[in-house]
């Protein structure tokens, strides 16, 4: 087991205005990062579950973008409202959303098997130290 | 296959000077971000290979710190120097720098299996569009 059982990275760059890639930030992308911080919190998933900022992804065109490891999960055009759905569904019990998936083949997860969160170990992270 | 094949992220994390914890920042990694996209792009491997700034990856007491998927292998107290060596024998071979990993029975990774790079791929995206 890796350090975190899923990992996920929101795009948060930041283009000049009028670019003509746009860029995530523009898109909205650091409310979907704070909202998603919270929802992990919320659920006690912190110490298992991450969510951090990241530079540019190269998918403007399809933001706001969030990559989720170690499957590889590429979702574009998020909106805050979905990360409810993000958290339950796939960082929870391991399942795509297929609504969410980026259009386009190169982002197609390698695998899309049910793979749900062992959440027992949120309990050890919980009452345990972290540095 | 997901978007690529393995993707680092770096922390950049910054703390204000004196921070208990440190900070990655603080300890060269902008320098060791850089270094791995010019040695990335070098190698032909910016399609099928990324690098991205990233957050606090929380192993701040390790920075500077990065982690490579999809196999979560964590990297500390990284130098300019190791980044030859991480693009060669981790990257492209697949293969873990044992003295490099964190110290800290969190950040083992789960495999450590040998997963070369299809680098087959690296000519198509050379030649192709990207957006």
């Amino acid at each position: 087991m890796s350090r975190y059982q899923r990992h996920v990275f929101v795009c948060i760059n930041e283009r000049p205005a009028g670019h003509p890639k746009g860029c995530c930030l523009e898109k909205g992308s650091a409310v979907i990062r704070d909202t998603l911080k919270a929802e992990l919190k919320k659920r006690g998933l912190a110490g298992i579950v991450r969510a951090n900022n990241s530079g540019c992804l190269d998918a403007c065109a399809f933001g706001p973008s969030m990559v989720i490891y170690p499957e590889g999960i590429w979702y574009g055009g998020v909106k805050k409202e979905d990360v409810p759905e993000i958290v339950e569904q796939t960082i929870l019990q391991g399942r795509v959303i297929t609504r969410l998936l980026i259009r386009d083949p190169r982002y197609e997860p390698a695998e899309l098997q049910h793979r749900p969160l062992d959440v027992s170990q949120a309990k050890v992270e919980r009452t345990g130290k972290t540095q």
